[in-house]
């Protein structure tokens, strides 16, 4: 058995970064930009007035000075013609400063009569005037590769990048396995179980931005697992959960490897979720989940969701861990890596009192994975512990 | 002019939580559960074995003792006979605990030969037995309102819930005004600049959970706005950027007051952000907003993302300021609250240098609002401050 650790590099190696495709502007929030982009234009693309004023020469700004008002500037539309001394033109937030102005005097800080305005007020060093390009200028570049935020979309607005090159959403199917399982809305028999993880799984990628294809359950049978790697083809990332230990033979491990999978490891050293294997099939990377429902989903977080950041190519794959003070005192580790389930309130982090992989309803009200090593020692309250939020 | 909070309060009450709708388990991540949901069944529905390994009497349980196995129970075929005096059943992971057991005795604490096993470790006290409904009962409930998160869809998957009663996605409408602006994708002419107050917020409110419509640009005309004011009919709250303050008088507020509108506010004592203005056109919500690209994301935080989320139904619609100490003084505060975009690294909150309005690179940058009082005195590095991640 090897370590979380271990298991995270080696499953690294498996994927690589996905091809880049375009998508407009309106679709880009949340996804990776896969190149850089630069802006087309200058912004602001002309000096600009930041004021509703009157624009006119800084060297004629006095108080109680008085300026004939030869015409208006606005956002769209600017004035034409030239301002000469003694003249001022009208002008409102982000429209050009005319020609031959280079001080914009606030409107609270004037009266008009007619055409005629007079400073009433003593304008101050600040010409409100912003020059052209102080935004951003023609060829200045957004980085690639970050997770586009709502910021980016404003600003790439800006530039007029009406397109934008994005990681291709790596494709994850999802096969359940075991004759226990029916699915959601089915009437389950007197031994059945509905199948949960794969739901799970697939809010949890998707929302890594993952394109996630929930395959039929497939039956604890050579056919139908078979069947099910069928349907999966094209994925980039195909995931099965259980079948590891059914009657005296790993059913996934056989049927997987008869169908030309190159094992990358088998086991890792952790708790919850020790049966966890890997491998590649093809150009397709494979991995196979404990059934037991809290198990999978504390793998995808670990292992999964990694591997899904690697092939949008976001260059830290690894949520970092966080820090958090132990609200209450927690046992001693046994031998394996523990990710217990935990709830991290004002008061510090608690672990869940029943760690059980089995309960869904202990993982549901839990918001973090508290990370134990090996061996860890009893810790009292207060202590500080390492944390991932879920 | 009023506060922020005092404009919060009056916006919570031009919003109200909307109707629920039922969608597939498989869309309901991220959307607002809308009424408790309840599981259907217990879950195991049968006391279930928690390890691969023999079910017997506890009673029999002794180093060296041995048992004759006479069945198999596995996930979703359990054993059909009862366990008698010096029997025992093979069972797995999950699997059903057949009548008379009451125990299991992990493989590996086991030697078989044939159909006979013996037990060649001290087992200990642990049943290694599930109870049936340990996870949860017929009846247990998820409670009302919550955003669904993946733990949340693979235990309503668990609990046979195929489809799930959300809130409604808040239809908003964006209507940038002014003649200044194209969209993205089209040629500017000289005075004009490219529209992105709306694909920023489109952005945003859509990773809060609505449902967000860009409308064609109004130009700074009676009857181009009331156009607009037209297409944005059957949204639950319409939004207007810019045009405020358009030549000698407010073109917004203007046509929106002539449609009818009850305008419950106007002008905010903040930066950015000043002129912002608010009220009801029937059964709609209205919000201006200012031009500035930095005011409108800046107030789509404060102000809009609040009103979706109240829209939605979540109980705390304000996200809480957090606390951070500053990596460098900054300046005392003027008349207004001030929300400075700012970097919060490892080495604590600074505020970006330039806190122009219109910068939009500015912002992008900025991962936080670091939150000022009207008047706050100069603050020293190390000072604890209050911020709002972006």
């Amino acid at each position: 058995m090897i370590t979380v650790e271990e298991a995270r590099a080696l499953l690294f190696d498996l994927v690589s970064p996905l091809a880049s495709e375009e998508v407009p502007l309106t679709d880009a929030a949340g996804r990776v930009l896969a190149r850089d982009v630069s802006a087309t234009r200058d912004q602001p693309p002309f000096a600009a007035s930041s004021m509703d004023g009157y624009a006119l020469k800084s060297a004629e700004v006095e108080l109680h000075a008085m300026f004939k008002v030869i015409g208006e500037s606005a956002a769209g539309r600017r004035f034409e013609g030239r301002v000469g001394a003694g003249q001022a033109v009208r002008i409102f937030t982000g429209a050009p400063i005319p020609e031959g102005a280079d001080f914009v005097v606030i409107q609270e800080d004037t009266d008009r009569r007619g055409d005629l305005i007079t400073i009433t007020e003593e304008p101050g060093p600040k010409t409100n005037i912003r020059p052209a390009g102080i935004d951003f200028t023609a060829g200045t570049t957004i980085q690639a590769p970050r997770i586009i935020r709502p910021e980016d979309v404003a600003l790439m607005a800006a530039m007029n990048i009406p397109t934008v090159p994005v990681a291709r959403k790596p494709v994850v199917a999802l096969i359940s396995t075991g004759d226990e399982l029916v699915m959601p809305g089915d009437e389950p028999g007197p031994d059945q179980i509905i199948a949960s993880n794969t739901f799970g799984l697939k809010a949890m990628l998707e929302s890594a931005g993952a394109q996630v294809r929930i395959l039929p359950i497939a039956k604890d049978t050579v056919a139908s697992l078979e069947a099910a790697f069928g349907l999966a083809a094209g994925a980039d990332l195909v995931v099965t959960i259980g079948g590891a230990s059914v009657g005296e033979y790993d059913l996934v491990a056989d049927v997987s490897q008869a169908l030309g999978m190159e094992r990358s490891f088998y086991k890792i050293r952790m708790r919850p979720g020790k049966p966890l294997m890997a491998g590649r099939l093809g150009q397709t990377a494979m991995v196979g989940l404990p059934g037991n429902p809290v198990s999978a989903m504390v793998c995808g977080y670990l292992f999964l969701l990694p591997m899904v950041r690697r092939m949008l190519g976001i260059e830290q794959v690894l949520m970092p861990f966080q820090r958090a003070q132990l609200a209450e005192p927690i046992d001693k580790n046994g031998p394996r890596e523990h990710y217990m389930r935990a709830v991290l309130s004002e008061d510090g982090i608690r672990a869940c009192a029943d760690q059980d992989s089995s309960l869904l309803s202990v993982l549901a009200q839990a918001n973090a994975l508290l990370v134990r090593d090996p061996h860890d020692p009893a810790r009292a309250k207060g202590d500080e512990v390492l944390y991932l939020p879920i």
